[in-house]
């Protein structure tokens, strides 16, 4: 039985690694085609996502059938209850990369108002945190998941600077309004994105601690 | 067996108008809690977000049930996609309650800069399509699902109002900007939730019809 369950782990891991691998093609695709007004691109990442929410359910399963057959306890229990959470923040991301994808095909036949130079940094930082999360968790490394955890406050701050640059321009022109209050929006998902790999960075440090850190 | 399938049925039902009435309860909360700057019911509706969570999982599972133990076809199997489908709509409309709290709680120390008359009536005007998309399933009612898909240009155009308020506000005062965009991502959030009301009554029409909406 342990030998099999073994194996179930390792499947679940690079089940996970793979998971990981979609949602940062996803986000690498989705500031891609912000920048760029990617029409097809954007409409690419918009379907991706159907692909995203298969590979949840399909973790999902291995998880409740590893949960059902092999009935673990202490640390195991933790590690597929941790990668259970984790995948429900992965796929939020993906649907935050969909919301993004809508508001570059709806801003598509403008010019944008700005450079998002910001924008593009939010999305990859964001890419580095999220792969890191998954690095920490196949690894349990505890030390890069409160790297992860901290590095959340850079893309904080991007969103604030963009945020004021944004409110600048719409006191500056009222006519710039509609679309800074788009790309608020855009910059305001990126900076959820960061949000939801603090969250799978928590989970990490949870599978191996038994403590979840935001708990007293 | 057609018997117990056909309780199983009725449970599913209930299990629905229940999850309904708990999101109305969540709506409902959150309106008030941000109208009247009320930080404790706005961790309320952060905390009750896990009832909801829960509850889908409840229905997933006796969806799956259904669908393995039953194995339907035709009506009975869309009946039963369709409620899949539809509480993943329901608890992002939880989620976005959610967010929408964060907000008040972040927003409580300062006075708002401006009535909130139009965000209340976005979240009324979403909690009655929320109301009707359930009423719609359980009595197979497509003019009503059709009536709400229709509905939501009302919580569109609330929310353009907002937005240009907004908008409006910031170009006359920077001061405001900070708030204004906290104001008009809470205003997004209920535009969103009228959005999962809308996907919650074109699942109803496919549940029916065997087609949905959005397909040509």
């Amino acid at each position: 039985m342990r030998n099999r369950f073994d194996r179930q782990l390792v499947q679940l891991n690079n089940e996970l690694i793979e998971m990981g691998g979609m949602i940062e093609k996803a986000i690498s695709d989705t500031v891609k085609a912000l920048v760029n007004q990617d029409i097809e691109l954007a409409s690419n990442v918009i379907e991706y996502d159907e692909e995203i929410d298969h590979q949840e359910r399909e973790i999902e399963q291995l998880c409740l059938k590893l949960l059902l057959q092999q009935q673990p306890v202490a640390k195991d229990l933790r590690l597929i209850s941790a990668a259970l959470k984790m995948i429900t923040d992965m796929e939020r991301i993906g649907d935050h990369a969909t919301d993004i994808s809508e508001i570059t095909i709806e801003l598509s036949k403008e010019s944008y108002i700005k450079k998002l130079d910001h924008i593009q940094q939010m999305a990859k930082e964001t890419m580095v945190m999220l792969v890191q999360s998954v690095e920490a968790f196949v690894n349990k490394d505890m030390d890069k998941a409160r790297t992860v955890i901290v590095h959340d406050d850079v893309v904080d701050d991007l969103f604030n600077k963009v945020k004021a640059e944004l409110i600048a321009m719409i006191h500056e022109d009222v006519n710039a309004g509609e679309q800074a209050s788009d790309l608020l929006m855009a910059a305001k998902y990126f900076e959820r994105i960061g949000d939801h790999a603090t969250n799978i960075s928590e989970w990490v440090i949870f599978s191996i601690t038994g403590q979840h850190p935001d708990d007293k």
